[in-house]
């Protein structure tokens, strides 16, 4: 644990010159250039008081857009984001909120659950659902509309719409994680089921409560697998045997939880033609940091960030590994490429969509992310970056407990959102320090018997493994 | 109606000299070609006691296989029927069993209920299912194990497979009617849910409890919806961008019973890869037709037939619709175009599959039809063949409750159940005849109000429509 001192020591220093995680003042953030002085986007004073903050925030909504997020300031638009207690829901509702988007959070709180069910929790301590709202208020002025209940429940569901009668409904309400969804029958079942039958009552609802709302459903790049040829965005052309017609691209996903959101694909494709629905539906890649302008105001609106097998994604992980001297987890060769994006840029690419709704009957399919890595690749950062920081980052190859190519072609297009505006925020080596930072700041939180797989897809039990399913049996 | 005399009197004609339906004697029928004395394969006299047709079907099932359908005779693989109380279902049941397969049936039953919620019935009196499969044991000697109960059931499942210990599995074991799902959300959740998940369960307990058993799904052609380009039989080749790869067909399935076949597809691809499991996924055509030697051997094994608008079958209906005078309702224009199979070919495919299983890790794709017809040329087939019966048979075009095109490209491939060995029962005159003549014999059991389409893809209400959904409102 010496190696740790060193950068623990440093990231103290900064504190002293700038301010503590969690109170930062809502700012608009330098854009996209990935230059220390944009990552390292923590400025207001630690002892600023509570008043300076809502001021701060106050005047940050009044402000002109942010360059290439958006074509509009909200001007009212009513958006649900059903999930909005999540990960990604909970740093789209505040960055909606905060320029003018009158936001309702359907959440059913899940997602806290899954975390009481494996023994799991968030590195950042993060206040509840109804707290964290209600923080929002006084340090935005700004109200959020929560609205607690399950969107597999048809008479909450369309209670909610009816009180809410969104404009827009951005959908992360889904179970999300791709071990969770393997780690026996009863949570395969359990994912496909709440998934897919969450997304038909929404799209019920929409048909039924208010035709003209434009559904933002969150897919995933993982529904496309790891074809030998391009992948396209949605849609590809084919010719064969002398005709040609364009498709809904061929998907090969590697989870019931990535096959979730094929079914879903499949399922809105049919709703947007039979009912002329609009939807957009964004195949996001793997999304990493925590820090959104929003939910760094105050401690009690911080994001979750998870780091263990089961919910971590790949970089968020390694950086805890590195933080807390484990070795990074490399699952088989580390050859496995996929489409990454910072979560500054999730919200950015969901108020992109909502500003530019897609056609009523089309179901239009935008790949969200903003750069392709291997897992290698992501290895190879940590440890360079770490580096810097004093820690002596090793990297381990431990067997796949998942089923993949682990050495393939990947080449994925993403222009469509960046032709609508977005411009990204690549991942250079002062996202990385700045993520290493914050984990390093938590550290004392970390659980390393977590980090470690035990979700194996070949095993994959019919008997119920919940209590263990965390934590590799000895 | 004094048009109908004339059949019903030629009918009865015939029925002197041949023998009633649902009492023919098990024969070997003539092979494949459109014959009048294939399709008339009602042979036995009337009267014949039961102990005749006990003697006729245990010399069938010593004999040799039927040309051209299987490779061995059954052997007593053991086959596990799962929705073997339903219209392909129990034609399946009986054709193995007859041939030397143990078979055992797997289903809870729930076809029926359908019946009961939407006040439909089968034109043909059905028996029970334990007396369905009490009869087989009197008629043929051949045992068939019932086990009735819910896929989605795991502790029944997991029993149902610990107890038979299945070679193979034959899924059928699916709520099958497009119109029914789309009934109301509830049955589109429903459809979803119990088609999904069930084979999520199918495949872990195949996965769990015997690896090597083979999965024979049934599918529907209707999961490749009507692209513009040939449909391939699972997979199509792709070049692009200089990069080539075999893929999934693309999918744009026309309802959410369609739908649920396309999920299931995905999710067996993955379980084939994932877990090695061998799998067939046979996407079928529309089935027409209700005799098949072995139903046809005793009344209490008459296979059930439907002809409303919710279950009926394009064919099948028309037929009924020919028999009691009432104008065949063709839905639009009429150019929609699929693929058909005659029920004695469904059983025989299914033979052929179980006979030559998919290497464990595969998920093979067969296109299981014979031909393709438009629902115009069934129209101009049933009219001309209704007019040598004397019948005078009205088409009427009436809105098209369904969303599809109603003009479009269409060529399936098919031939790899034929390099099989499948000798194709053709839809000749002889057999729209002999459906014909089938029709007008139980027309007294026709409730014509039930042929109208109801349900309205565009309309799929949010409020429950179970009880009025299988009759069109005044």
């Amino acid at each position: 644990m010496a190696a740790v001192c060193g950068p623990q020591a440093r990231l103290m220093e900064q504190r002293a010159a700038a301010v503590a995680p969690g109170s930062a003042a809502l700012r608009v953030p330098a854009r996209a250039a990935p230059a220390a002085a944009a990552a390292r986007q923590v400025a207001a004073p630690a002892a600023a008081p509570r008043r300076a903050l809502r001021v701060a925030a106050a005047a940050t909504t009044d402000a002109p857009p942010v360059q290439g997020t958006a074509h509009n300031n909200g001007g009212g638009t009513r958006v649900m984001i059903i999930g909005g207690d999540g990960y990604c829901g909970w740093a789209t509702a505040l960055h909606l909120s905060a320029r003018g988007y009158a936001v309702c959070i359907v959440d059913n709180l899940v997602r806290r659950n899954y975390d009481l069910q494996l023994g799991l929790d968030t590195l950042t301590p993060i206040a509840s659902a109804h707290d964290r709202v209600r923080k929002w208020g006084e340090v935005s002025g700004k109200h959020i509309d929560l609205q607690v209940g399950d969107i597999c429940d048809w008479e909450f569901l369309s209670q909610a719409f009816t009180s809410f009668k969104p404009d827009a409904v951005v959908h992360f309400g889904e179970q999300r994680s791709a071990p969770y969804s393997m780690i026996d029958r009863q949570h395969a079942v359990y994912t496909q089921s709440n998934n897919v039958l969450g997304t038909i009552n929404v799209l019920y609802a929409i048909k039924e409560l208010n035709p003209d709302c434009h559904l933002v459903k969150l897919g995933t790049m993982g529904e496309y697998g790891t074809p030998n040829i391009d992948i396209e965005e949605g849609y590809i052309t084919i010719t064969h045997n002398g005709r040609t017609d364009t498709l809904p691209y061929p998907k090969q996903a590697g989870s019931f939880y990535h096959l979730s959101k094929v079914h879903d694909s499949h399922n809105m494709h049919f709703a947007a033609r039979a009912w002329k629905l609009p939807i957009t539906d964004l195949n996001q890649g793997v999304v990493y940091g925590v820090r959104t302008e929003e939910t760094m105001a105050d401690k009690a609106l911080i994001n979750r960030y998870d780091y263990d097998a089961i919910f971590g994604t790949a970089l968020n992980r390694f950086v805890v590994q590195a933080a807390v001297g484990h070795p990074l987890t490399v699952y088989g060769k580390g050859g496995q490429t996929r489409g990454f994006l910072d979560i500054r840029d999730t919200v950015r690419c969901i108020q992109i969509a909502i500003d530019n709704p897609a056609n009523k009957g089309e179901m239009r399919v935008f790949n969200q992310f903003t750069e392709m890595w291997s897992v290698n690749d992501l290895a190879r950062i940590v440890t360079t970056e770490g580096s810097k920081l004093g820690l002596n980052v090793k990297t381990i190859n431990i067997p796949n407990p998942r089923v993949e190519a682990e050495e393939h072609y990947y080449n994925a297009k993403n222009t469509k959102l960046q032709d609508l505006g977005l411009v990204p925020n690549l991942l250079g080596d002062a996202i990385v320090d700045s993520l290493l930072e914050f984990a390093i700041e938590y550290k004392d939180r970390v659980r390393p018997e977590l980090i470690k797989p035990a979700v194996d897809w070949r095993k994959s039990p019919v008997t119920v493994a919940t209590g263990t399913a965390a934590v590799v049996k000895q």
